[in-house]
């Protein structure tokens, strides 16, 4: 991103396009029918001969169609996701042929309720039947045909525009090649359905004061505690002192007030009502009989995003989806991205989530190439170079090709993908590292932020035939519940570690009477990320205890490639073992 | 709690009595004047002839006089605090003279907006003038001094009742003996008062429909994302369908409907507006310079109480208060309960919030007894009896008389009781169990919830002569941060730990290959507690390069009391170290 020159896509025009014609009943999911309905979009870029480059983009609650640029040359205010869109930016238009419309039910150009009624020739009002996400779904499909894409590269949306990206990647699952859904959920819980309540009940009340209200509580929930108090604190507005009257005073209130009169001049209230209330239907367990089932027939790979100080939308929200997608076997990434400005973070910063974006639309028009020799050159280190090359090829070596393998706390990805290479496997991976995470997406593998000890629960029984525990048993809280639980997830499990037994340690700690320090444990006893110390003799037994196979053991000194032969409890610095459910 | 036989006050009658008469001046924050002034109270119980047993509980927005017991025979509806007070519960009215009071702007029985203005022979309404935290208070006061009060055992009170119990502490210190501040805080954030603008926006535009949004905003904050799912979800009100129009069709649209229409029955939207405001305004950082400074001159006991769900009064916001009364050596205990109910936590739990709150007010009229022999007694365990009653003499032989002492995990305060009651010591624990916090409170002992590991850095330099860290060192993710800090808060740190390098531990790795188990250490590898180890020698090392002095060393086996004086650190199981700062 940063190295790129990111531009502005200029000046951009919104159109509109008769979808359903008078004469037409376009068929709602409340069982009405509404005809005619006309839609706003923008496009930018160009859709390439083949057709496979084409990017949709889901506005949320109180977007429009105008996504990127400017309206004119003398506009001031780009397009409401400018920061992501552009020649060189995140969804590069020098790439992707991107289309963003106004949803069915809004009041920026797309048939709503501020339409007029052609049956009494005013404006529908209330007399607009009620719409769901699922009906701007489809509106939005009709739109796409009328533009003769004939598949979308990605559907793209955060928040409501999430909502709308599950239900293309539901509902087309041959037209959507991959889904990224930001700060999003599958249903609204009921703290959520009570703020839309408080806003439509303030709305029915007056229809303007109403509206302003239900804005001033969502400029609430869409930023965090914390922002908040960075943002604004306790400060006054002019004076020092209070005014003890009920004129707003503090710097919030008067945000809050001038958030609630500029919508009032840019949105109709009764869109308000109509959106809030889809968002409000939207229940895809409820639609579908499960989250799993929902999810059941989609195709595409899914970039699943929240936001850590998201409390309108949570990242256990998110998770929800991402389980249940695990537990469908379906493609999935996701990232819980750590940043403080709440819900609105996907409006606010484009680094994180658009480095996320550019790789997983990158990876999924052209999977990477990966050049083996090139990627170990580039370890730092000579000595760790040749350890990993031997860790890789001893790892392959028990891994049978044409394989599914969970690599758990995979970092770059570097091991699954040479895994990728060599022998054409199946590749997940787990890890907590945000950049790493990053990094794997722009590998173009499925990765999942998860931590390890509490994460595993949700992958069905023998959901891969391998998974892969590198030098981590020794620093997890409770490495047998990690280990038991690997062996449930995948049929083997490929786990290295370093021996507390090797003679060095014994010696130190027998002759020296200290806690021991070698080249493979070289940390004090005070700051060692090695919180569990065990030889390979405690390793057998463990196996032993809990049922588990050894198929193979291959205990080891430095980077030589050959197995300790002769006493390996005592010569063997570390060990890799194959081990599989008895 | 649950053994006694708790019950009610029976039949109560809220009193009225004129405390500001029509030609005097009551002079309020603002500056305006107000009279007269009436205040209607309830009470309980009995006032000893000492007068030492008065205890004040505040209430919060929506509270009144009326806390306990029922109006009338046929009233079916007690008090709005009745499960905490009673004869036989936690404030027992056996025991302790309960009195209540509405706070000044209130709408039930207190001079408020609604009462008569006598000037113009109409309510107030908008011409009450502005009332502050500070005024309610300096009512509450001219109460007490009327009913012959002339002092309080302690002032309760949770929410905006909490921030009444700090300002009693701080502006009558003489007369308060003890605080209990329940999920309160000093100042409210940016998205509290928010909340707050939004309630009272939507009066002013409209007083009735407006308090009823008010309210629904306001319970919506009242309660947890996760109580509200619990007990809501996403259930429909009475249909399985949607209904596709705008009545409230959720449970927790009706739920937020009904609350709403039933406050605009028994509450005054002009008082919503001055209570918020008052509210809004409470802020002692401005009001004092510092919170630390706020509470320089305060002389009570401190009880501070947060709930773990509580987002509104966030136990962050609690654990500043602690912090700053800590910075002032005051005397104060501190429990985040984990309850998942939110903010209205206080008014639905009686259990560990009861036990709190009984302990702290028994103990704080009289210091219990400690008994050490039936104390050790009492422990389970001969074996661990007397190491217990070794431990004891062995750390009491290392502290001196009259020094102020913090035991660090402090379990339920046994060691401190035993210093306490032989060497006259000045008790401070720290401890992250709440069944333990309790059991401590109801020993008399200040203690503070809190993990010790990010804990520390609140206390001053120099706070004790002695820090006192039995068997925990092992157990810590940064063994040598936390030891540090230590050092920095008491001149002299006393730790115990097991050593690593007792010969059957070196033996076992050294012959037997497999990681140590001992009496002492009797875990398994991957089951341990403990996940450092170190040695004597280790930590003599450890000792020389942070510059921390040995003062003394007791390096032990067994339960005997007598130190290993060959070989220490290949015959000794564990040891304990006096050790400070060079």
């Amino acid at each position: 991103m940063a190295e790129k020159q990111a531009g502005s896509v200029g000046i951009v025009e919104t159109r509109t396009i008769r979808v359903v014609h008078a004469d037409d009943a376009f068929k709602l999911v409340s069982g009405k029918t509404l005809s005619p309905i006309d839609v706003a979009y923008e496009t930018y870029g160009k859709l390439t001969p083949a057709g496979d480059n084409a990017v949709l983009i889901c506005h949320a609650l109180s977007g429009s169609a105008h996504a990127a640029g400017l309206s004119s040359t003398d506009d001031k205010k780009p397009g409401w996701w400018d920061i992501m869109l552009g020649p060189g930016k995140a969804i590069d238009t020098d790439k992707y042929y991107v289309i963003c419309s106004n949803f069915l039910g809004g009041c920026s150009g797309t048939t709503g309720p501020s339409s007029i009624n052609s049956r009494t020739e005013k404006p529908y009002s209330l007399d607009f039947p009620m719409i769901t996400i699922a009906d701007m779904v489809k509106v939005q499909k009709l739109l796409l045909d009328k533009l003769g894409i004939k598949q979308l590269l990605s559907v793209v949306g955060g928040s409501m525009g999430g909502m709308q990206v599950l239900q293309w990647a539901i509902e087309y699952p041959e037209f959507v090649k991959s889904a990224i859904v930001i700060a999003a959920t599958a249903r609204l819980g009921p703290q959520a359905i009570a703020f839309d309540a408080v806003g439509r009940n303030a709305i029915l009340a007056d229809p303007k004061k109403g509206l302003a209200t239900a804005r001033m509580v969502g400029h609430i929930t869409y930023l965090s505690k914390e922002s908040m108090r960075e943002k604004f604190g306790r400060v006054l507005k002019s004076a020092d002192k209070y005014s003890y009257d009920f004129s707003s005073e503090f710097s919030i209130e008067t945000y809050l007030d001038y958030q609630g009169q500029s919508f009032i001049e840019r949105f109709d209230a009764n869109s308000y009502l109509y959106i809030t209330k889809a968002m409000d239907y939207f229940d895809l367990e409820r639609d579908y009989g499960s989250l799993a089932q929902a999810f059941a027939k989609t195709k595409s790979r899914f970039l699943v995003v929240s936001f850590t100080s998201d409390w309108l939308f949570t990242p256990a929200q998110s998770e929800e989806m991402v389980n249940a997608l695990i537990a469908q076997r379906k493609s999935v990434s996701y990232c819980n991205i750590f940043l403080p400005y709440g819900h609105d973070a996907f409006l606010l910063e484009p680094e994180t989530l658009g480095s996320l974006i550019g790789g997983f639309l990158s990876t999924t028009i052209a999977k990477p190439k990966f050049d083996k020799a090139s990627k170990l050159s580039s370890v730092k280190g000579v000595d760790r170079a040749r350890r990993l090359r031997v860790d890789y090829e001893l790892i392959e070596s028990l891994i049978k090709p044409s394989s599914r393998v969970l690599d758990v706390g995979c970092g770059d990805g570097q091991l699954l993908l040479s895994l990728q290479h060599d022998k054409n496997i199946e590749a997940e991976g787990i890890e907590v590292d945000q950049k790493l995470i990053s990094q794997c997406v722009n590998n173009g593998l499925d990765i999942i932020q998860r931590d390890i000890e509490r994460g595993l629960e949700l992958y069905p029984d023998n959901s891969f035939d391998y998974a892969i525990l590198s030098q981590t048993l020794q620093t997890l809280k409770n490495p047998h519940l990690v280990f038991a639980e690997l062996l449930r997830v995948a049929g083997k499990v490929v786990v290295s570690f370093p021996n507390f037994a090797y003679w060095r340690c014994r010696a130190e700690l027998f002759f020296g009477g200290r806690a021991p320090r070698t080249k493979q444990l070289p940390f004090r006893w005070y700051d060692t990320p090695n919180i569990h110390f065990m030889s390979l003799k405690d390793f057998d037994d463990f196996c032993e205890e809990i049922g588990a196979k050894i198929e193979a053991k291959i205990p080891l000194i430095g980077n030589r490639r050959s197995p300790v032969k002769f006493a390996p409890n005592i010569f063997a610095e570390q060990a890799i073992y194959l081990t599989s459910r008895k």
